[in-house]
């Protein structure tokens, strides 16, 4: 049936951005309605699929969890195999909520399963918003009717579902890309809200993502950990991560036991443009800096390093300054205290030699100043000491970050 | 000789504040000038003893660590139960300059020691200020000339030394109580710069203190640790810290092998004076958040959680803007990831009920908006898990940090 016009190896390694997010995955239909919960804007999503579906996730580690993420991850645990809707609003995050916030939770999913036809543990819910705040559950019961009346295919229906999981984002966030495995197209799609600064703490991240390619639910969620370690976890510390912080992942049922490279690097495709869409959506980010860090000894040490320097403060609020004080960014790696060798780094920014090895500054404080009046900073801190690499996504930490987080409720 | 007008267990109890920090410690020699290190201000202090002492120290646990932290470290290797000078610097931290930091810091030294006619390793040096800037070392040995002639006792030339270590500081540092042991006076006196905002990293703290009661290097150094644990360590987070954060502390030599308790408990009240005083000087800060955590299984977890939540910039902007968004303090409470239990902890503001067991918020917004109006801010989470407590210290986070960092050198 399928007739690829390229080779058959060129075509398997082909990885094409498409238009849709979420919407372009076949089988996936979509609603962001005006619910109510806050003022004016959409604020309730509902992701349907035609099928039953397998299910990974990734949940914040955060001992505080929120009813929502408590109540899914037993659905998932019960019905994982066999998933087939995602209910999510914002406005209201469902979090310190009591009891209340269970009950309020499980209500939200037996309505959108009676809406939908299908069994209550089926339904994943999320929420983001203020903690604390009781969830107005016969708005999202009313919302839920209006949500299902609408679903549909396509880019459209995403981009209402993306706009109405938004809190501080400034615009929706969609990522799709077609790959290849055995001569066949298939599609792996998602929307995400980023939002808060992300890093340094505990602003909710949401993404909920869906491929067409069947596979196992072992397959699926072995990529899924994978794409989110270099992708979501290099743009927040891990282990400090809010309430309500979950990657949310579907795929038809199948027989693959691993993920299909293609898939695998699909998927990753798609995790990363969300996550650098995060960054550069953040709460009064003016400068999105690129952290490469290179010759670890070990990933591990790499990405605990480029985490430890775009969660730095100070070197945040120095990106937001333009003012090249590079010893911040050398001390933030050495605070990290995973083996940096204080003799043997070199710095770059933006591809330019910046510190040579022995602290010896190459570029001029009047040049570096130059490179950072850009507003795409790439900063690379090679460590001397190994073959492994990682790269982390940050942004500046401007008086608009102040602003907005000083007066988010009130 | 001593004739104790007060009967001798109330007088042994006794804790006096006193006037004069480092100054008002007999032996003690301070002197504080302008060496050009910086425009106008004073930058380069000295603080001499008139017989060595013995010295414990409690230095940054960053991987990079400043040439002065280095050489002093050896010093006191060397001759730790008998240092005679400590020079600091402000506006050049000395740190990441290589080769040439070294031989600066060491040239510091013997430059001291050959104007008080002492061993170098006799002398201990710190820097604070810009990182990977060489120290502009004919100034400061010019400095330490004048500084020499100056020495002085009491507590105007401690007010000077104290302002001569100052960066982004608003005011000088000091702090002195007296005590009683054996019947006889004693007293505790330190002068300390802090500031960034301490919290969350990386500012450079540095105290000095010193007292009159002589004891083993061994009992001093175990009072100091246990005495920065509950100050220093409870406004920045262990293992977080600049290249160049020291806190020194010199004594008469003497037989105690323990430290004697009237002892520990003053120098213990010095480092939380100063302590505060960093975090009510933080750059930009507005307000004073005491955050005391009650009714945790131990101390270790409850000082995790006090830090974690002083550490949020999303708790600090909220201070900052007077949201009472509870919801922050939880979930930075939760992201500590040390057994917060979520059913069991409660809330208080300002000594008022906030939040009950269950999430039940009991104070109103309004009415919790009114107690976040006031400067000073007391926080009080109660665990429900066990009996330990633990208080950290922080203050908020406002556009005038932003601005005071990203405009820091340039």
């Amino acid at each position: 049936m399928h007739a690829p016009s390229l080779p058959e190896k060129e075509v398997a390694s082909r990885l094409v951005a498409v238009r849709g997010g979420l919407g372009c995955v076949p089988g996936v239909r979509l609603a962001g309605v005006h619910a109510g919960i806050k003022p004016r804007k959409r604020d309730l999503a509902l992701i349907a699929f035609d099928h039953p579906q397998v299910c990974a996730s990734v949940i914040t580690t955060n001992e505080i969890k929120a009813s929502p993420i408590l109540m899914s991850a037993e659905h998932i645990e019960a019905s994982g195999d066999a998933m087939q809707a995602l209910v999510c609003n914002s406005g209201c995050a469902n979090a310190c909520t009591g009891e209340r916030g269970d009950r309020d939770a499980r209500a939200t999913a037996r309505q959108a399963a009676a809406l939908l036809g299908i069994e209550s543990t089926q339904v994943v819910v999320a929420s983001t918003g203020v903690i604390g705040v009781p969830l107005p559950i016969d708005r999202v019961q009313r919302g839920l009717e209006r949500c299902v009346a609408q679903l549909e295919t396509g880019g459209k229906a995403a981009f209402d579902a993306a706009e109405a999981i938004m809190t501080t984002d400034r615009v929706p966030k969609l990522a799709s890309y077609a790959f290849y495995e055995d001569g066949k197209k298939y599609v792996v799609g998602g929307i995400a809200k980023g939002s808060g600064m992300i890093a340094p703490n505990m602003a909710t991240m949401l993404a909920f993502i869906a491929t067409d390619l069947p596979m196992t639910r072992a397959a699926l969620a072995s990529a899924l950990t994978e794409a989110v370690d270099e992708s979501f976890n290099m743009i927040s510390v891990d282990g400090d991560m809010s309430t309500n912080d979950a990657v949310y992942a579907f795929a038809p049922s199948g027989d693959a036991q691993t993920p299909p490279s293609a898939f695998a690097r699909a998927l990753r495709a798609v995790c990363l443009d969300l996550a650098q869409a995060m960054v550069a959506d953040g709460e009064g980010a003016t400068k999105l800096l690129t952290m490469q860090v290179r010759e670890a000894r070990d990933t591990t040490q790499a990405r605990a390093i480029g985490r430890a320097i775009i969660n730095s403060n100070l070197v945040k609020t120095a990106i937001y300054g333009e003012d090249p004080n590079w010893g911040r960014i050398i001390a933030a790696a050495g605070a990290a205290r995973v083996g940096l060798d204080p003799t043997t780094w070199s710095l770059f920014l933006n591809d330019k030699m910046w510190v040579n090895t022995g602290a010896i500054e190459v570029l001029s404080e009047a040049e570096a100043h130059r490179e950072l009046e850009q507003t795409q900073i790439v900063v690379e801190l090679r460590l001397g000491l190994g073959l492994a690499s990682a790269t982390a996504w940050g942004c500046d930490l401007s008086r608009d970050y102040v602003r907005i987080n000083a007066s988010y409720r009130t």
